[in-house]
Order: C-alpha cells, then sequence, then structure tokens
C-alpha cells in the first residue's frame, strides 16, 4: 500500500530521459565543480590558498567571488528561519553564506534541539553585501531587541549591505535597531500587532514587503519565497528560477493551512499553542 | 517605493484584529511555555531533574514525552534537507529532534558554509521514533552510500522505527542500505533514473512517496511538505495544519519554476550548474 504527494504527475517519461542525460552531466560537471573549488580551498577546508585565506574551519566568506551572505544567530532563533535562506542563497554563483553569533561557537534553536555553528564573531565582521537577521520565539526575540550591542551592529553593518533582510521576527529586531522608521514591513502573523502598535511599522500582510534596499518576510517559512526574490535581485531572474529547480521547490503542501487570514482563531491558538509548548 | 510578494491580502483588518487577541495569548501561552520547560530541564540545558536526564548539551531525546526524531547528518548533506523537517517535527506535542552524526560534533554542509552539531554519535542511538536520512550532493551521497558501518546502522534502527524516512538523495542511501527492495519511492529529478535503473527502486515523481512504514520525499524542499503530512500522521491532521499554521507555509514562490516535469533542458542544466558549483 502506497501514498503519496499531490504534486502533479505529467510529464514522467520525460524526467526520465532528461535525467538520464543530466545523470551523466551531473557527474561531470560535480567533479569539474570540485576541482574548481579545489583551486580555491585546501582540501581541509582549514585554509585557503589565495589572498581570501582566513582562518576557522569554513569556507572563507568572499572567495567565491559573490555576494557575501551574513546571517544573524542568536540565542533562541527558529532553525528555518537562517536554514532556508541559506540553502537558496548558497546557490548564487559565487556566492557565500556566513553564520554569525555573538561570539564564535554553538549557538541554539528556541525548541533548544539544535545548534547551528556561528563560524564568525559579530566583532570580525563589518561588511556585508546581505545581511539576514532571523526570527525566534518570544525569548529569542526579547533577548535580541534588548541587546544593545547586538542592535548596534545590526545598525552599522547595514550601513555597508547591498540588502539588509530579516525573516519572521526578525524584523521586530530591525525595528528596535531603528531601519523600520517610516517603512512598511512584514513579519510572522502573530506578531503583526506588535510590529505596528508597539514598533510603529506599516504592516503589510504579504509573503515579504521590499521597501528601499531592506527586504522583511512573514512566519518562518517565507524566508525562501523571500530568498529567491532576493536571488533574482542579485543574479537575475533566470538565475532565481535555476536555483529555485535546484532546490525542488514546487510546493505541495498536504493541507491548506497555512494563511492566517483565512485561519480560524481556535486553529491560530492551537498553532501559538504548539509553538509555545515547543519552545524551552 | 515598495514591492511585495504576491500572497493574497484579503481579510487584513481581520488579521489585526485576531492579532491584538493573539498578542496577549501568545505572552501568557509562551511564559507558561517556558515554565513547563523549565520544570522538565536545567536551565543551562546540561542537565535534566527528572528520571530523563541524559549527558550533553541538547534537550534530552524523548524528555517532552512524545515521538523521538532522529535525523542523521553526514559530511556534505543539503542544509534544507535535515532542517526543514527538523523545523516542522520540532512543533509535535512533546516531540524531541535529534542532530546524529558519525561522530559527536560539527557536520558542514555540502557547501562547506554552515555546521549543524550533532549531539549524539550513531553509536549512541538504537532506538528512534522516526528516522530521517537527508540529502546530499554526489560527494555527500557517495560517501554514505560507501560507508558500510553507516548503512549497518540505518538497518538496525529502521528494525524498531515507526516511520523511516528520506529527503531527496536520501532515498538512494536508504536503497543502499537495502530499505527500498521492492518499494516504491522518491528522489530529486535529477537522481530518479540513477534511483531506478542503477538501485532497482521504482520512482514517482511525486512530492513524497509512502511505501509501508517508509516516506521518501523528492528534493531538498519536499522535506517541509513531507514532514507536515507525517505531523498529521504522528499526531493528527488538526495538529499537522496547526503546525503549517504555526510556521506560515502558504508558499508562494515569486517564480512557478521548481517542477522539473515543466523545465526545458535549458533550465535543467542551469539548476544542475548551479548545484555543481556551489558544492565543495
Amino acid at each position: 500500500m502506497t501514498d503519496h504527494g499531490n504534486a502533479t504527475n505529467h510529464g514522467k517519461t520525460t524526467i526520465h530521459g532528461n535525467a538520464a542525460q543530466r545523470a551523466n552531466t551531473t557527474n561531470r560537471r560535480t567533479l569539474l565543480g570540485g576541482a574548481v573549488a579545489a583551486s580555491v580551498l585546501a582540501g581541509s577546508g582549514l585554509a585557503a590558498a589565495g589572498p581570501a585565506a582566513a582562518a576557522g574551519p569554513a569556507r572563507p566568506a568572499g572567495a567565491g567571488g559573490g555576494p557575501v551572505i551574513g546571517i544573524l544567530l542568536y540565542d533562541g532563533y527558529s532553525l528555518l528561519d537562517p536554514t532556508g535562506p541559506a540553502e537558496v542563497l548558497s546557490r548564487l554563483p559565487g556566492a557565500s553564506v556566513v553564520m554569525i553569533g555573538k561570539r564564535r561557537g554553538q549557538v541554539r534553536t528556541d525548541t533548544g534541539d539544535v545548534a547551528i555553528v556561528a563560524d564568525r564573531a559579530t566583532h570580525e565582521v563589518d561588511r556585508l553585501d546581505v545581511l539576514l537577521v532571523p526570527g525566534a520565539g518570544e525569548r529569542g526575540t526579547t533577548g535580541a531587541m534588548e541587546d544593545p550591542a547586538l542592535l548596534s551592529w545590526i545598525r552599522r553593518v547595514h550601513g555597508g549591505t547591498r540588502w539588509t533582510t530579516s525573516v519572521c521576527t526578525g524584523s521586530l529586531i530591525l525595528a528596535a535597531a531603528g531601519l523600520l522608521r517610516g517603512r512598511a514591513a512584514t513579519t510572522h502573523w502573530a506578531s503583526a500587532e506588535y510590529l505596528e502598535t508597539t514598533l510603529g511599522v506599516e504592516y503589510r500582510a504579504e509573503r515579504w514587503v521590499r521597501d528601499g534596499r531592506i527586504i522583511t518576510a512573514a512566519g518562518v517559512s517565507a524566508g525562501i519565497d523571500m530568498s529567491l526574490y532576493l536571488a533574482a535581485r542579485l543574479a537575475g531572474e533566470e538565475v532565481g528560477k535555476g536555483i529555485q529547480l535546484a532546490v525542488e521547490y514546487d510546493p505541495a503542501p498536504p493541507f491548506d493551512a497555512g494563511d492566517a487570514a483565512r485561519a480560524t482563531p481556535e486553529q491560530k491558538e492551537l498553532a501559538l499553542d504548539l509553538l509555545a509548548r515547543s519552545q524551552v
């Protein structure tokens, strides 16, 4: 007995035919890609051969010649907020994604279940092409909003970015840093009132909102949609579409339950309860 | 000048009205949730007070009384494959998500840009409610498929799971472990031919495929859709819908370019090129 997602199934034979051709291409390309990478990086990743060399285990930011995307990790962020955009934006030609924390080392999510490594500390970073501030539960969001040094770093880095972006309640942190004065923005549906009333930002119930060179995304998963838009702004629409195909983003959720505007009060209550109870 | 995603905008006033009510609820609930969590875990997360206590920095697996979801990290996985499902499944009531590596410590993605911490080593884990095997580029996938100890661990753990799952080329690894004999499965579109011809698995071009207690998802982002389906199987449809609303998964990609069945050969070529060049 099998079961399956409701994605359209047309053209299956064509997929197989093309996939056969592509499989050879993939092997060749991947080997080629590996060779190119090896000429830039030492095999261990511990040091690069070129002038962009930097200490630490990560690929040196900027070594690829493309945009450098810095993602701020702070205690209690929600896992998909930084990782959806990192997956998308890391596929931009020559791009580097760097995870940045108050200090180098592990930074744990809102649930406490997962830690991503911050490969750079904020004091080591003052120039980024793209800054992304993820969202969090109340503990994480409040913690970041009440950290003057962190807000000051966000303001300083924002001065030199091409794009400053947020996902979910990350826009509340941008607002706390003073970056959203007189601007329109979005956030997680449950924080919309707070963004508008307490922080004085014009809220828009959109998947993402661009105002000048600031782009804010709605809750959690909206960072993926926003990042594809941003990818196209940085490298053109064909590349944006290519990345969408590369990560096979042809969404087919089993339910049509993600839009707060169409949810019942009981459904919202349950969603908030699930969030609250999963957080530490 | 502003710009925005193409999400529907109806009911904006209603959102605000409900958000105002919910904002109070959020504060109360989150504080309540925090208090409940604190009674289970020590504040530092280094040790739990109850009998479910375990060494190590992560929330003890199983402490919440819900399903224990183990996600296998191996060198070169693609970032969204484990993190999309982890975001969704960590919201299940009482669930624990644990990242598992060959050894404890940092495990880096295919691009080399990001490392997630494996809080447990495979030799420490023999029982899981859900096992999830993410996908990777060619280097990572091949590395896992050619690791007899890893495949043996997957087989052993699969013996006791309620659900064994994969994202993207993770299904190739399940096949290499012998779990997909005589079964239908899916994978990233570019690996479909390999799954079918070389590994002898019946490929289906679906967002996810359930066959018995094995669920395989298509490429990268499909893990999110699959996980919502799995969440509903584990905790009921209302909870699945509640999690979808909690992570605001109301997808609105800027392009309609994620379906390989409708992509041109040139678009597939570009997608594979972007993947290959971003990988180390």
